[in-house]
């Protein structure tokens, strides 16, 4: 959110400001997974990456399906939070040398993006409903979970496999 | 993380790491408590705020039990994931005049630092066990779970009054 967003008024203002900003975060997670493909080495690992890939170009075409629902423009919005946590994603992971760490060190940071996901659905879902837009609210709802699924899928990788090849 | 961290070659450098993100978060967080309380209006809200405050001392102490008995310094690093996550609060924030969005604002925002701090926790517990540091795996545990419970009580105090007196 910042320069490019105007002014909010009301909770409806707050629910497109805050559309925007999930859909400009999920078009940068679209950029960034192929890098995370590209440097993770459990093969589980890489196929859920993959997976999430295909999933997060599926949610970005609900998001445009709730704007046209709310009667907005598609559009992002600067969305300093999504930045931030892919900015450390791949601080930390240009660290480490030995490929077993980095593969845990990926699971942390997809998880980082995925919990940054869930908070912000989970809030437009609460907004949709109170504004009586069920409709949009029932589109965000398939995206949460799709993100809590994804990020408990992460956690098995990361206790059945990488985490104990890492140590 | 980033130019202040060294390199990561083992799971214990990463578990470190970890920490060392998470402490310089907290401390942030405590810093930017008080201006949420400020500009919170809703009487729950504020008390709500009040109370997480005084558990993220209680927490960044705790984090300092982990440091000691991990045998390494009481030290933050850089963490642009936390910076964002502040940056975007205080910015949607600064673009609000209704009081009452802006209450339903906040409590997105500070859910937004909940979800940070659980998927790091949740990350620490996990490779404190690994390490076998259940003693620091416990620590971060009731890190983890006041965190939890925050991010419940928010969603109660936004259902039951916050989101109803906004729209």
């Amino acid at each position: 959110m910042g320069i490019f967003s105007s002014e909010i008024h009301t909770m409806d203002d707050l629910f497109v400001h805050q559309l925007r900003d999930i859909y400009y975060a999920e078009n940068q997670i679209a950029k960034a997974l192929p890098d995370m493909i590209g440097k993770a080495t459990s093969p589980a690992l890489k196929q859920g990456f993959e997976t999430h890939l295909r999933e997060t170009e599926q949610q970005i075409q609900r998001l445009r399906q709730v704007f046209d629902l709310h009667g907005v423009d598609v559009a992002g919005v600067d969305c300093p939070a999504i930045d931030g946590i892919l900015e450390e994603a791949d601080e930390v992971s240009g660290e480490i040398d030995d490929k077993r760490v980095l593969d845990a060190a990926l699971i942390a940071s997809a998880q980082a993006v995925e919990h940054y996901e869930m908070t912000r659905y989970g809030t437009l879902v609460a907004w949709a409903k109170l504004l009586g837009r069920d409709d949009c609210a029932a589109l965000l709802q398939q995206n949460l979970q799709e993100e809590e699924a994804t990020d408990k899928k992460l956690s098995q990788i990361a206790l059945n496999e990488v985490n104990l090849q890492a140590v």
